[in-house]
């Protein structure tokens, strides 16, 4: 029966972990409607000028800038009007010296026209419309290309695809782009104990908390969870299991909060691979277990629910960031601690705590309990090499929800 | 023709937008697997005790603890080992005076035992354990209910569901849970001038980049984009548009950036309801129209691309959040300006900004231009009251990156 007296620091943990994973090269094909919040995975390089042709950036006149020299609001210059260009036509009108041609933001200026006097410096009557005011050539004129030129490399691999760069994409009349593939974490409860929700529940058993907390982080995070079948603790079935999830590019176990159960997952992953480390120096979730199976990173996660998911927030995120191409965006709040808390020298402690205002309370009751993480709004670390955090204390407070960014 | 003269202000536009907007009461019931980050709409009341009965909190041996009274490691007390519970057993065996049973963490104490010796203070030879610590009754023991009490209310209405709180319901045994229906945002993209992306460009028109600018943003928010067929700019058709769309909890036009288009949209909605404003004293993204048709909520958004992206970030978006029962957490970061930039006294100002370092560099280029939210990585506010910020100045830049918290 293994103790874990050989754990090892949480950065250690978590460097070691990440060493081990590499960014997905895997390529997806994806309408640019459902692209957002996606990696782009090839370079965008603009196959037209947008806007596509000069265009007029006012409601007004589209006139031979010459024809405008010296208007002044009590000397107007008078120029025929000769037509109309609505936005979406296609000019067939051609300005000549003393005439112009009404023009809508956003339509094509028509040919030897150079600029556009905005309607409120205008007044027009039948064909004859007098111009208050001079315009310098380009005025009022949008250049073809000056927003994206034709052959510009727009957006660069390893690029997120926030709203307004999903819209560059559209401006290039880009029907579909090609990203990267979103990472698949197979997630597998083990335990003879545990019970799928929706299931009468037998003496002596308790439902499944961790799949569901880790399918949720998992979706959250925008990766996609695998949720496996409750797999009993023993070796065959877990070593038939882990065969199957190894197509996924993470696999975690789940459940085994006992000593015995543990040893029952190491046996098979030393078996099928190497242990790289089982038991982190953190509190809660000790006995936490990294693996390599025929390439994959294996995860055992911790059987009891507060200890599974703090490791999965420190440790399994920033995993699936990495697979991902991104930063996850953790919110933080300062805040003050509500009342004293302990912790251990040579241990990071996660610590849930809940939000009054400015004020922290601690909300952690024990490893085993999910009402901790339930009602926490977030989460502090207590470093390795501190003891106690006084009440009233600055604290930096983790917030459980999840935003992402371009890494 | 109109000329927006008459505008408001920008906290007077998102206040009456919001007083005409109510939380949707609509609710669906959904696998538990898929509720993440959903709103729960009903009290959650446990129909059971978490953990379900009393349970052994280590590995070790369930005890009279009176039993184990006096020992110390050099005086143990021995019991005899009558049997071993595993967990996720039903325990047979009771403890009589005297023995003992070897229990794993999770299991069911046996009948009379009420303490459990943790492994490491016993030592074990055939049937005789020596236990060399006592322990008090309830050491190392999770009785029934402690985490959750039968009866008592665990989650509450208008919670947003983080992953541990999906793991509260799972150990409840929850396979449904009733939420609050998503919102529904009717997307219709206006504009003689506009195509859609992967269709060939013909002269004088524009690939449509509104709806899908707009159509991120409401996916990344959580709510549900319903985009429509562009719909050309006579009232006739921009009516029977609307008809169908009001089955949507907001509708939402895009397009019409010249003046004579925007009046078409403006003559329908106030056909058909009534319009509440038209025009907003904010940079860019003034041509913006609210009405009221058939108690709907209908946006006007501008047509020009960065217009119609700010103002759908600083209006569109709270006026989700508030139908979804949620607050959006817009991550904020403190930067430098990197140079000076001048507003306009009585308005305020939406500048998209890059990030380099900690220095904000301001990536506006012109209204009409999709590259300034492109290759923007946020937003600073200019206030109403302010003329220019001073290269160098602190601001707050808003990130293009939303998280959720409950409301």
């Amino acid at each position: 029966m293994e103790l874990l007296k050989n754990v090892i620091s949480f950065s250690e943990a978590k460097r070691t972990l990440l060493t081990h994973l590499q960014p997905l090269e895997r390529i997806e094909r994806l309408r640019l409607s459902n692209a957002v919040h996606r990696v782009l995975a090839r370079d965008i390089v603009a196959e037209l000028h947008v806007p596509p042709f000069d265009r007029a950036a006012m409601d007004g006149y589209a006139v031979r800038s010459v024809d405008t020299e010296g208007a002044k609001p009590l000397e107007p210059v008078v120029l025929k009007k000769t037509g109309i260009v609505h936005a979406g036509e296609y000019p067939k009108i051609s300005i000549t010296p003393g005439t112009c041609v009404q023009i809508a933001t956003g339509a094509v200026m028509p040919e030897n026209s150079d600029a556009v006097v905005m309607i409120e410096s205008t007044e027009c009557n039948d064909e004859q419309v007098s111009i208050y005011s001079s315009v310098r050539k380009g005025e009022n004129v949008t250049r073809a290309g000056e927003d994206i030129k034709k052959g510009s490399v727009v957006l660069k691999k390893g690029e997120l695809l926030t709203p307004g760069k999903v819209g560059a994409l559209a401006a290039l009349g880009l029907e579909y782009v090609e990203v990267y593939a979103l990472p698949e974490v197979a997630l597998i409860p083990t335990g003879n104990e545990i019970t799928k929700p929706g299931m009468k529940l037998e003496p002596g058993k308790i439902y499944d908390v961790n799949t569901y907390t880790l399918s949720a982080l998992v979706s959250s995070a925008g990766a996609l969870p695998f949720v496996y079948e409750i797999t009993g603790d023993d070796e065959q079935a877990i070593e038939h299991v882990l065969g199957n999830a190894l197509k996924h590019d993470i696999v975690v176990f789940t459940g085994g909060s006992s000593v015995g159960e543990r040893d029952v997952l190491v046996n098979v992953l030393r078996k099928n691979g190497e242990v790289l480390y089982h038991g982190i120096a953190v509190k809660p979730g000790k006995p936490t277990l990294c693996a390599i199976v025929s390439g994959k990173v294996v995860l055992g996660m911790p059987g009891y629910p507060t200890s599974c998911l703090t490791n999965a927030y420190a440790l399994l995120l920033p995993a699936i960031a990495k697979l991902m191409h991104v930063d996850f965006v953790i919110p933080e709040v300062r805040a003050k601690m509500g009342r004293r808390v302990q912790s251990t020298i040579g241990r990071l402690q996660f610590l849930p705590v809940k939000m009054d205002g400015e004020i922290a309370l601690p909300a952690f009751k024990e490893s085993g309990a999910i009402t901790s993480m339930a009602h926490a709004d977030g989460y502090i670390e207590i470093a390795e090499n501190v003891d106690v955090v006084e009440k009233g204390e600055e604290v930096v407070v983790k917030l459980f929800w999840i935003a992402r960014k371009t890494s």
